[in-house]
């Protein structure tokens, strides 16, 4: 659409077209109301249809049975990081974290200040956080084994998840949720800020199987309590209704325009394929995560130096190409393929990469 | 506009026309970045410029000096019931609330659970909320004293605050925010969810004097302290991007269309006075709350049975007058005439109430 430019922000990121689309349209009178999605209650029967679907389409997508829950709590994965050992590692208990990156580092941080017994059972801090580490033992006994699924800022994703052996995984899945077709039976708690690959900002969705509920204390405040959020359908108070709404109008996408899960993965792998392949033809381009530990979500790369970074981040820009620039915390360049970014953005990020090694290299 | 309707919800509830036309017509492609606002980076200039000019707005609009922070905390007025005495009642001291019904009532709750002393110096559950409390004492050695301005469900307002003789005043300002000019210099914390007055759904403003910080415990969960959002202008992690632009249109519609909280209050006077002059002049509506303590926001009545009050809600919105019905907690009816609901939407609905009277009475 003229004016728009290819989104290749970290999050809040790129929406699906015709989601935007819409929206906009709906926007003043939403499905009969008189009202927009914007004013109508929670307690109406047209938030609860919206809310409803929202839940049955991420069953139907991730392949999730009667026995876990679908919340939408807010606070971004960030508030989840204390949330999970608040409410699912009882006291006496260890609780098993790997660290690969800045999120993890937050996520053990949070456990630790609820006094929890945290055993970092594996880290890839030796060398920046550029791989994901090989076999994890995981202690038999532990509450519970933590892990990021996708570092965003590093540029690395697991391929194949630590065997829990009985363990619950808890996972934080920000930055690749839905992404992929994945076995969900050994995951005791999957949680992920929206404004990634599912929606805007503004809700974390929260997927826990029913039993660890069992675990939450009752002296917890209400509001950060899973059992408050699963007992009322997410609606103990008012819910982020339009976040909501729209999270619901990505998964309607997903399922009906893309076909579900494992089309998503397959077109995303062929992004990534595309980007890295190109990459590893030049001397130019330097990927900076390891090989085999590589994310289909975030492609992260150096440029000879940091002066052609920035041009080439800038002139990308003037080109239609956005938020190309790496993570402040470790500079360089990082292009995220989320879901909604298409392979025909990925083609013409190539062509300019192309275009600009020619010029400059 | 063709279609809509008179918006009495209690919350979410009516925004102004002309904010949702703004936000329709650059939903696609916000301010030349070639992003949707959905879209754009937490990260980036252009939504600076957003949170930003929402901060100063209502630092204009409430008359706060630089001595008070203006923060968005996502989870709802619900998560500041813990959040304040977690933060700001230090264990040695007693914590004073007034009882004014269901929302004090939980926020008394979630004070007790985290182990605070609270003294009740004052409630209505005598007379089943219907009322404001006179003249209220005080404990001169409390950390704060927390007070729920407005009440959505009984329908009551405080006119003139408690005097808190030097304590500072805590309040939970959800459904009156804005309404009317206040003086801000006896708080330490206010905070009110958005979908009333001053938004969607999605994040509570919270408003905090800066010497109230130093008492925030450092061992907290980073994303329960308020210096955490103090410290970073709320972007400690992503914010709700979405909520808080749609804050920022509603507050420029305050400041520009309407003039400020003056103007909003004369305007808010004029449209509770119609309503409950017209119900004071039929014996057919029954307003619930003593006089004195009537709320300007939500005007509570009854019909003479339960199964007229049925009719009423659903033949009203028939007539394009939606969201009547009463809190489940206490039936009856209820208009809540939020900022964004005009004179001629009261002036519609008396004009029905008459036509429903004259018919059924």
């Amino acid at each position: 659409m003229e004016g728009r430019i290819h989104n290749f922000n970290a999050g809040p990121a790129a929406l699906p077209l015709p989601v935007l689309e819409e929206i906009k349209e709906e926007l003043l009178n939403f499905n009969g109301s008189g009202m927009s999605v914007l004013e109508v209650s929670h307690r109406s029967k047209w938030f609860d249809d919206v809310i409803n679907e929202a839940v049955e389409r991420t069953r139907r997508l991730m392949g999730l049975k009667d026995d876990f829950d679908v919340l939408f709590i807010q606070g971004g994965a960030s508030l989840q990081f204390c949330m999970a050992p608040m409410n699912l590692a009882p006291d006496e208990k260890i609780v098993d974290y790997v660290n690969t990156g800045t999120w993890s580092t937050k996520a053990i941080k949070e456990a630790r200040t609820q006094g929890k017994k945290v055993n970092v059972i594996a880290s890839s801090e030796d060398k920046g956080f550029s791989y994901i580490p090989g076999k994890v033992q995981v202690d038999e006994d532990a509450a519970y084994v933590h892990f990021t699924s996708n570092n965003t800022i590093k540029g690395t994703q697991w391929t194949e998840f630590p065997d829990g052996m009985g363990v619950p995984l808890i996972s934080d899945m920000s930055s690749d949720i839905m992404s992929r077709q994945i076995d969900v039976s050994p995951f005791g708690l999957i949680y992920a800020g929206a404004q990634k690959n599912i929606g805007p900002s503004g809700t974390a969705m929260v997927i826990i199987r029913k039993d660890m509920l069992d675990r939450v204390p009752d002296n917890l405040p209400t509001m950060l309590k899973y059992t408050t959020f699963a007992e009322k359908n997410s609606m103990a108070n008012t819910p982020p209704c339009f976040t909501i709404y729209v999270i619901n109008l990505v998964l309607k996408w997903l399922e009906e325009s893309i076909g579900g899960l494992t089309n998503m993965g397959k077109i995303n792998k062929e992004k990534a394929e595309l980007l890295y392949g190109f990459i590893d033809g030049t001397d130019f381009y330097r990927g900076t995560a390891e090989k085999k530990s590589r994310s289909m979500m975030n492609v992260t790369f150096r440029l000879p130096d940091e002066e052609l970074e920035s041009r080439f981040v800038s002139e990308a820009l003037k080109q239609g190409l956005g938020g190309l620039k790496g993570h402040r915390s470790v500079g360089g360049c990082r292009a995220s393929i989320y879901n909604a970014t298409g392979i025909d953005a990925v083609k013409d990020l190539v062509d300019f990469m192309s275009y600009f090694e020619k010029k400059e290299g």
